[in-house]
């Protein structure tokens, strides 16, 4: 650890699939070193790790304060991003670049992929003798990352999702019927189930949920959707886009004829409504009594809109927020290298720190939803309402007759 | 006319696909009925026509005010709503439990087949010399009725579209890739052409918009985005679900492989990822450069969110809660029938007023969008802009570098 004062510049960069508040974490680096000392020159790298091999830069250092509030307030990233993932050679390129233009200061503001590449970056660095001083700042809606207790992204998707649910079970108790919504995340549920925040009353849905945490038995789901359709005439169904067979092969790919991957070697999911209609088709044929007219099925994905839609969580806001800040203060203090973790404190009120840890403990690795969190083959717990609920900021309570 | 005092009972019913404020129109109708010495009871008819024809009614005489205030401000049809389109056997049977239960005062809240049934039954009660007032107070996303500037309904669902545009505009750029967002709207454009609403900068999306009031021309459609997509990087597209070939067919329809139908004919064009998938491979296949990589297609369906997102533009609370209001008024007043239509006054402040229209110049028919809101064959113009930008309620500012 170098006690000198680190003097040169400083790039960030925003990398995957962007969110409501990831722009709240960039505003936090920039405020964080504005001002210091050390620090001669901020530059955004336009699309991440892109615009750092190919030497694509926006200046920051004097975007004034209110264009910078107003980005901060602006879902998806103001930089771009991107989905490449760096090997090593690409590491080594943007390692080179950062020498040759004097930076010392390399925040990376993403999933684990992300944790990942500056893990890289700093190992070249440390190998080198150059220093360079790596943070992560997470950014992830699937809340799938360790360390944290949920992810700076996640609490304003769940805010969309629980919304959302809460306006369509009451569509779906309008005109009773069978309605299937297809939520994002691939290997963590923590999204579909935040679809359990819009149960304010007895019969509201989500009437089942199923994750991807379990394996999906496409028979099971019939008889639960039989079984709830009986008992209230109508059943509201959230479904993870990453559900899978107990061979783990996703539902999704194997339906949709779509074999798309991208650089990560991860099979396209969302942007496509096929697990939803293969969903919906199986329900109309299975449940289409001898003779009798199929019910009535609908299926809904939610797709993008759940990671931009312009309606962040207060919470996530000021959470994305304190990680930038936080990950720029330790940088000035000395030689570290870190990922930033959200540790709650407490929950009446709920309240949270910023921690520094290991970049190694994030890197490349994937959280799922606890035991804990999870009923059956098709429910979450109150443990996990609990868990959830202060994230999101406050829903607004449904009127009913009865 | 009859200028007595015409006491009875009061009847209130919704039908078809719900909205943000059908809700609002039936406690609008509730207070204005209130403490009117005609009125001895009011209920609400479970499931619209289907309630009134099987006496399944819940008494609205005695709710209380706060539990009528936070159902106002709730999305969907508090009472159950119906796709039933009523033929004149079961009218009769509607009229017959009328007379029965001594209604004298019928409120239907719904879209141009609900004005329809108003008329069938009002027609029925003239022929039998039995006094029945009845009120289509109008409800439609789709804004497709005659005689309004617009329907409640309308502006929350523009203002999703708007929203959810905005967002997802960034994304795209984020991200650069195609993206096609398919809104609801059968036969009328005025929700896909919200979607505008969203360009606060020059190279926002949507960058092409396709209504269902040109045909659609698969060719001409790749070649519209190749265009854009050759000067940008990137291109963001709205979609009607109710784009139709020069012969009439539903684009939608035909892909689908799905036949359903509805009780009035329609085939099912919601709750379906179909026609998103289908233009989205069309675009993959005659986009993909000789020997080169094809370029990433994107399609989200927004489907029944557009229609039950609890979000609800203001003044489309309000007008819902007038138009509902309106009409208990004016069936206080003497022996009238009517669908209450919304005339715009100024749009500096907008302002609006409630007018009692004749049930037969709205019943069972449809407006589309005029020719002067439409530019060529995938655009809007300004005066459609000016037109639904006061509908809407604020939208976020969206900040960006450059």
């Amino acid at each position: 650890m170098s006690s000198e004062l680190l003097v040169g510049n400083a790039v960030i960069g925003q990398s995957g699939g962007p969110t409501a508040v990831i722009n709240q974490s960039l505003v936090g680096v920039v405020e964080g070193l504005r001002g210091a000392d050390a620090i001669k020159r901020v530059v955004g790298a336009r699309n991440g790790v892109r615009g750092m091999a190919e030497k694509q830069v926006i200046d920051l250092t004097h975007i004034p304060n209110d264009q910078l509030e107003a980005i901060a307030g602006t879902p998806s990233a103001a930089l771009g991003s991107t989905r490449d993932k760096p090997d090593s050679t690409y590491c080594e390129r943007i390692f080179e670049n950062c020498k040759e233009n004097d930076i010392r200061y390399f925040f990376y503001i993403g999933g684990n992929d992300s944790s990942d590449t500056c893990r890289i970056v700093n190992e070249l660095s440390n190998d080198s003798g150059y220093e360079l001083r790596c943070f992560h700042i997470p950014k992830t809606i699937d809340n799938d990352l360790m360390e944290s207790d949920h992810t700076p992204g996640y609490p304003s998707a769940a805010r969309f999702v629980a919304l959302a649910f809460l306006g369509d079970s009451l569509d779906n108790k309008s005109l009773p019927g069978i309605k299937i919504n297809i939520v994002m995340g691939r290997h963590a549920g923590f999204l579909t189930a935040a679809s359990a925040l819009a149960r304010q009353h007895h019969d509201d849905g989500p009437h089942l949920i199923y994750l991807p945490e379990r394996n999906f038995d496409p028979d099971e789901f019939v008889a639960d959707v039989d079984r709830v359709y009986a008992r209230l005439g109508r059943c509201h169904i959230a479904v993870s886009e990453g559900i899978h067979n107990a061979a783990g092969e996703p539902i999704s790919a194997l339906m949709s004829g779509l074999r798309e991957v991208d650089a990560h070697g991860n099979v396209q999911l969302s942007g496509t409504g096929a697990l939803g209609d293969w969903l919906a088709n199986l329900l109309r044929v299975k449940l289409t009594p001898q003779g009798g007219k199929p019910p009535r099925v609908r299926a809904d994905t939610f797709g993008y809109l759940q990671r931009c839609f312009p309606d962040a969580s207060p919470v996530d806001q000021a959470e994305a927020r304190a990680a930038g800040r936080k990950a720029a203060e330790i940088a000035l203090m000395g030689d570290f290298d870190a990922s930033i973790a959200i540790k709650r404190v407490g929950d009446d009120p709920y309240w949270a720190d910023m921690k520094a840890v290991d970049l190694k403990s994030v890197a490349a690795k994937t959280r799922t939803m606890p035991d804990e969190y999870i009923r059956g083959h098709n429910d979450v717990t109150e443990a996990f309402l609990d868990y959830v609920r202060p994230l999101v900021g406050p829903l607004p309570t449904m009127g009913r007759f009865d």
